[in-house]
């Protein structure tokens, strides 16, 4: 197998991964022009792919392993296009989750990825509409494909419908949503106290709201390409650190970063008065916590024998990104 | 079989439901307090709970049919148990669209069932997380329950996924949202012209908006208790009448009603200056179409050998409803 470089493959995973998205979002005039307008404004908007460049390395990363069960991929190729679809319903998930958590009655951003927020244009009724339509494709395209009456590869989609489910949901991203808006002060309610995170409080927020759906991003590619149970704990594990990892530098970015690299308002945590990683820990703690996470990252794939595919790359992408 | 009465049938199905809901839906403290009582809240508000009792009937009507596929539930009990995470499952997306819907920005309700909507009790930003989880739920019940490696099982839960997610996506339940609010004028965006809704544009929105998803209601029960394709297509055409039936008998009672009985506030499509069957056809006229809608559920049952089981009687409670 000829190596690309790292550039290379993550340009042609995102192209297929936008091309695919673009063939298989509802477009007018089945889905009404408004709305399907809408929804490509925030899903064009450009943004990293990373979640499913992850996806479509881990079913790699199965392929290239050396113990395969039975029914699994054989190539590269048989393996992302196995987890292709799940790769695009898990950006679905993500941009939909972008323009909620937008939403004046949530973060209020206006910028994102240097454009207007999607509400800024189409008012907050459209961009709710817009939210909930691209999360729900994101389910029916997770059953529909990849197209096959496999009896074997139908439970394997139904894991991973459950396992992203369960990411994106109430124990999941839109938990960490709701214990961020709380303690940022967004929901004050009448006779409630707002409460106030601490650093393993806001560990578990971040393990919620932004880990859960990186995990699974990593966990959804594994299972398609018909990994081990061992194989997909291991990748599980890994996704646990590049996620937390991902948030850190979130955090940190957000301090330094400059908003035209960042694409949305620098400082706004901290004039949110919003507990982050270097306001608990301070700057430099919080890059040792990342460097130590990509660390543990490789160690949860060498202990599956998975060290020798694209993964680790995307670890230290996620730890080095300016934004 | 002993035949209950449909009032006993429909009261025990409700509590079914109710009980699976309860023991389904994420509690804490896995899932954070404030979000698990908002999704209570509206659950709990209680509503008729027409959706998952036809689901469960539909179910009980393939077990009734004569022929049956192989594999296919034997007893009632057995078809239900099979239907009922679809059944809550529908409930789930049934109540995430009221929420969303009821939001200021969309058409902006103040009471629901007879109480405050959820916004007004916990705020814009936790009601659009509490309808965000219960939609992620209802798809992460859908793969998980009930819980089996039976194969062929495992597909027909796939079928339902996809069917369900099409119908509240942007194709359905979501896609006809969108219409209603840029016909109702919610959307107005400079430079872009209000669309007027004439009467098929009022029918086709509301084929997506509320039809789809009852439609799908009666479909998944029959997928989920293993009827043939026949019997699933005429349940389908079933589903597609009744949807229409709730429909005109919604804006019907939206004239007539008193707020005590509908639970909200009457005649307030009027004053929104929204297209509504009355509007367009007139009281009488709409009422004929109402009861043609019935007659054709009718026959569409009587050619697949399904008219012996309460889906009738459910298509009469829907005619005659008085809220």
């Amino acid at each position: 197998m000829r190596r690309d470089t790292f550039q290379d493959y993550v340009q042609r995973q995102r192209e297929a991964v936008e091309v695919a998205l673009g063939a298989w979002l509802p477009a007018a005039p089945a889905c009404p022009p408004l709305l399907a307008e809408a929804m490509r404004y925030s899903l064009e908007a450009g943004g990293k792919r990373l979640r499913p460049i992850l996806t479509l390395a881990a079913a790699d990363a199965i392929v290239s392993a050396v113990g395969r069960v039975e029914g699994a991929a054989t190539s590269s190729e048989q393996a992302r296009a196995l987890a292709l679809p799940a790769a695009c319903a898990i950006e679905l998930i993500h941009t939909y989750s972008l323009i909620h958590d937008d939403l004046p009655a949530m973060d209020d951003d206006t910028l994102r990825r240097g454009r207007p927020t999607l509400h800024v244009v189409y008012g907050d009724g459209v961009a709710i509409l817009a939210g909930d339509g691209l999360l729900t494709e994101a389910f029916a395209l997770l059953a529909r494909e990849p197209r096959s009456a496999d009896a074997a590869l139908g439970l394997r989609k139904l894991r991973v419908i459950e396992r992203i489910a369960t990411a994106a949901g109430a124990l999941g991203m839109v938990g960490g949503q709701a214990v961020d808006l709380e303690a940022a002060g967004t929901t004050d309610i009448p006779g409630r106290t707002r409460p106030s995170l601490d650093a393993s409080g806001l560990q578990a927020m971040h393990a919620m709201k932004t880990g859960a759906l990186i995990r699974a991003s990593a966990v959804a590619g594994a299972i398609m390409a018909g990994g081990t149970d061992a194989q997909v704990a291991s990748i599980d594990r890994f996704g646990a650190e590049v996620g937390l990892v991902f948030q850190i530098v979130d955090d940190i970015l957000d301090v330094e970063g400059a908003p035209e690299e960042l694409g949305k308002t620098a400082g706004k945590d901290a004039a949110d008065d919003k507990p982050t990683y270097p306001s608990l820990f301070g700057l430099e703690a919080s890059r040792t916590l990342a460097s130590d996470g990509v660390a543990k990252a490789g160690m949860a794939l060498a202990e599956a024998g998975l060290s020798d595919n694209h993964l680790m790359d995307i670890a230290r992408w996620v730890v080095g990104r300016r934004h």
